[in-house]
């Protein structure tokens, strides 16, 4: 026992700088969708909520943002209507945006409170209506209500967390009509953190990180910058569904956030490894100064 | 104009004594799921909104609940779901809880955040699920998820009124296991007045109060106590939907609520009317040994 | 009754968004020692109370400036001691201004105060000897102790409002000695409004506002800048007692208070006429490039 | 110089005790009209003054009370209207009330604020009617506007002491209608000290204390004891104007208040000897129970 | 590695509900002389200075209380001077406990204030005369200055746990005239821990707890209540150095402390595993009634 | 008695506008390890407490620094260890500065503390360990851990002032390895002073303050600039111990505090009379371009 007990205690003594270093800070975790689609994913929720909770126990701010697209997907066919697409960008009628805040809103929302409240009533459920968290406003008239992020008031974020709360983000937004638009959830994320000062952006993906060559999982890149960012959005090697998530750290990054992390939210507990050992995972990005590790 | 502007000036100060008695106050205001489901309520919506502003503007600290009902049974024609009721109550298994979690929290609450905030960043979302707010347990077996409330934790209302946010909140519980429950919005509205130890508990319903003879509209009932409720109960004088209201009334009352009022939800600006003038609307309940009016 | 209470509401509907934009404001108000002096200005009297409470319910922060003239020489006429002037100017000498501050302090102040405090405890009386309030020095040699302002120490004006309460102030301010001066109440008005940062400076008059033609009635200006009242004043279309009145509006409104207002005193409530209502009264000074109205 | 500054320090150091016993502790302050009446009094005062700000500067809370029964007679004189007393008590007719507030509030009281204040912004003048600190009663119809204590509302007072002010009362109350009486004030500073729970109640008179036999200056009582007092009046040998302030030594005794004292104003800083030196004063109320002196 | 990072990442989580029910919570630590006397305990030390800084990371509120026998015979040893023990007490004279005083608060404290701050500046070495926090009283003439525990003044350990600092406390204690006692540690620690309300009272001993049989190391004693210890001492079971370790448990869980413990501090970080893991080490004392573990 | 009466009152009104000048202003008091040395000192001590403790009770906030060389070479002495200096410093092997430690944490300091805590519980023992207080750096290798000062974080000391505590500073410091260095306390005197912006900062000594002439008493200097004591350093007037005195209060001087003076603390309240009496004692630094006295 004395050996197991040994290396627990090693354990907790690694992760003390860590929790000293990041203690009060705000963290914003980008939690996807596709994460929660599916029936087998209720074990990976779980884990993901005890990794928030923990977070939060040991003096971190953590806020998540989620999305949902394949639950709007899913709900969409069972009412008959057939989601389309311009650009990878869905088609937005006024009935689509109506099904898209219930389902981001009314259904993924409450699961991932739930999923936290079952350790203690700590996380708030947020949409982008709420206190004006998201005044947005249409990115293309052909698109319908797909909007973008024009301003961010984190009044509310900033109470919650002061109040020891856990904000988790539906990304509807609103226009000065009280009009909602569908808002990508990688660019709300990015925003947020910006708007709070975080000193970290995380996004939970389905792969291993970023790499430098599409098709070889061992081109894993452990850390880049903003500025080879760029590049490799130029020449074509970041592309796709990535975009959206690649730009946002860039931005954060330019604008006050100090790290960003692009993790495999398939691994668990990927978050406490992240922030609390001294492994290091996934891709993370930062200044191109800066010296230290993690 | 003289003339007009002296009748303005006297309505402001018929206002002052109310506006000077209720400064700091809570209200809890329900507003019913049928106020909002027709298409031409949009302005009904809309005057609603301005009088909890100016409820919120002058120094009371408005507290929305409503429910769904008819928003619930339109989603699940929609999907081809029949309603099934026994004895009045909606038999609710595990798909007709989600869909009445979505449209609760994520169609009818995000309408009323919208129609008050087009006023300005105040009013935020609450579902029963976040920090814990209500606790619920199964009413009964064969009723599936359909909850009764077992404990308010209301530390998230008053934090949210403390910042001088308006807290809407949509009827979902949960039980300690993370379960979803849709609840009676009227008992929940009683149950919050209690717990925040509210000044006054509003419903707003579509007739012009109780009535001591059913079918004649001038036997209103303008003021009424706990003890007569309970009688006109007893011998089936009141009846229906407007059970649970009366009843969370009369719990209210005698825990330490001091006014409760039903009032007709059709008059424009009934709110304003009832809390800030002279006149008396609708059903007040007050305890039996006050004197004083209002 | 529902047309009746339709008016009714719609008055305070009116009033809403005045009512958000002032709260928290500093509303300084100086009311003339004319409007106290006769015997049927009772009413008048409490009308204005009325006013003052009224604000400070909703959140508006009134402070009331006034003088004394008439009842200083009615006193003096009284002791069989003839007043006398110099360039309008009384002069004061020692048995004056003790005269002066026996008036203004000890009957004039305790009158409104006691008008204000029949609503509750919420009127203080102070004097500009009170924690070193106004501070100042001989205006010229022969005309005794009249005083200009030569500093406003408004600490204990702050702290009055902080603790909620509406300050009264009689003009009287003192030198470094302690010696007291008699100053003109119009002045002492716009130096309080502007140590303040006060979002309005009203002046309470007998005409109902300033003229572009002295004797037309019909020339009543609604709107003017500062710039423009200067040159009223360099073409002598202001003259007389105004001139005090108008130069503190033109030094205010150059030294961060936003509005100033010389509104009719005779005209019921013309304080909530003006705040709370579309309705244009009196003459609004305001800086030239502003465009929104009130 | 050695044994000058030798004897300067033991000074401070006798006072240090004393300093730190009192420090935080609420002193209410009688000072008598008569002591301000002379025109030889200025210099007096202005030991008073100084006496004052000491104690505030070390940390005391001081409240001063006074009343100005000469001074009313002077101005009633100089109006030609003769006084008339009833019982030692001034027949006062709305007129004459009109004339002692406007000498109180506007003669007197200004006296000893100026005086404070020539040591810095610390004096404010507060009248019974201000924020309702006195709620008055007729004693008696027959003397007019003669009133009694009804309630003390010390908010007032204990706001400004909190903001370091010290406040200086004069004693006019009104009834619920905003009607002014005048009140002795010897009973007022008893129930202020009493509502503040003031460590100190302090009479400062034109004898050196209370004597057991009235003619014979020899007969100083040093300490005494509210039932001991009790006697004293009940047999005669208290008497005439010293009742009013045993009584309410008495009172204050009985009520909260640790010590009163009975002092001769005619000393120079009498004030700072009583408190900050071990040289007993006058005449000093304890409970029978205690040992410790001062 | 995956492998190796899902069980850090499972300490971690194993942590989770210990760090949340010990939030905020006060634990005081007795940290024997022994443990320092040794050359070879710099290592241990310094693993005990990360316990403490981790407890302090997460939230807890530890204070760290110690003794220094070893190191004061150590120093009289080194001045030629011979301890004289009378029933296991050293006899005390005036050199003495100069010299116990020297040891505890100039040599043992400061060794432990910087073993803890190499993390950071959060620990504050404090003697029971700072601020009147041991007042002491003379155990027994015949053994010179040594003290029992007359009061303790928890104000200054209040202050600096509020302000976020440890504590670190050397026992010596003061009478009334200012004269050093040396006091047993054991026994001060319990002091602490039920002055300040603790969760936890934690000694750090050289053996592995308590035993029901002395000399038979399989008959630890894992958790045991007050009522037993009683019976312990006195059937002898219990005897020595024990003695005022256990009298301090059985004293403090009867005072308001919930929960005492006493371990192997030769254990590397006992701590952390007694308090956020599931593994129970040593002897828990705990209050008969209650029914969960640690 | 009148007369002693009126001349102890004099004194307290001489110390008034000291008393207001100094309250809130943090003066840093020197008290050098010779003034505790013999055993005739501890009246001084004791006179020098009754200074710090009134002080403190009228407002003022000192913090007291102390060496003790004398105390170390005692220690050393009986251990039979022959202090070796080097240019006037002590060379301070590794088992001199644990001497060093616990003299002055262990015995000079908590003989000051328990001096001022006979008058209650206001004084804390500090050393520069404590969390993180002085950051020292080896002076000179040759010197072994003789330190400089390498920064002061005064956290800890502004926390406990804020507290109404008397921080009493051992000037031990530590590098980033927590390893102990010995400071010369009359450069850390200056250094805190400069760290907490005094107002003060005051040196006790056993000469009647600083000469222009070396061997002449007659030629004190009373008052003085930077500049002319860098030239008298320049020059070798001022030489020897008096050397870090006099750079440590030109640096402050240059660095935000106000006033430093040299005085002789044999002279009984030394401290209290030359705060508080208008007589000027010893030398006197100032800013040249200041006016004003004391």
């Amino acid at each position: 026992m004395i050996t197991d007990a040994a290396s627990k205690a090693a354990m907790l003594v690694e992760a003390l700088p860590y929790i000293r270093r990041f203690r009060g800070q705000v963290v914003v975790v980008k939690y996807g969708g596709n994460a929660l689609a599916g029936a087998s994913n209720d074990q990976a929720l779980s884990l993901f909520a005890e990794d928030i909770v923990l977070m939060r126990a040991v003096g971190l701010r953590p806020v998540v943002v989620h999305g949902g697209g394949p639950q709007i997907s899913d709900l969409m066919a069972r009412l008959g209507k057939k989601p389309e697409f311009r650009n990878g960008l869905r088609v937005t009628d006024a009935e689509t945006v109506d099904l898209a805040r219930m389902v981001l809103i009314g259904q993924v929302n409450p699961q991932l409170v739930a999923a936290i409240n079952v350790h203690g009533p700590i996380a708030v459920g947020v949409s982008g209506e709420d206190a004006g968290l998201i005044r947005a406003s249409a990115r293309d008239p052909e698109l319908g209500f797909v909007g973008d992020v024009s301003a961010i008031n984190p009044t509310i974020l900033q109470r919650l967390i002061d109040d020891e709360f856990v904000p988790v983000v539906a990304t509807i937004g609103t226009d000065e009509h009280g009009q909602a638009y569908n808002i990508n959830a990688d660019t709300v994320a990015g925003a947020i953190a910006e708007s709070l000062g975080a000193e970290k952006l995380v996004y939970l993906t389905d792969i291993e990180g970023l790499r430098s060559i599409v098709d070889d999982p061992a081109s894993l890149i452990r850390q880049t910058t903003p500025d080879e960012l760029d590049a490799l959005m130029a020449d074509g090697t970041i592309a796709g569904g990535m975009i959206p998530k690649v730009e946002s750290c860039v931005h954060a990054l330019r604008n006050g956030v100090r790290r960003a992390h692009i993790l495999d939210g398939r691994i668990p507990h990927v978050l406490l490894l992240e922030i609390f050992t001294d492994d290091g995972i996934g891709t993370m990005v930062r200044d191109r100064l800066e010296q230290e590790s993690t």
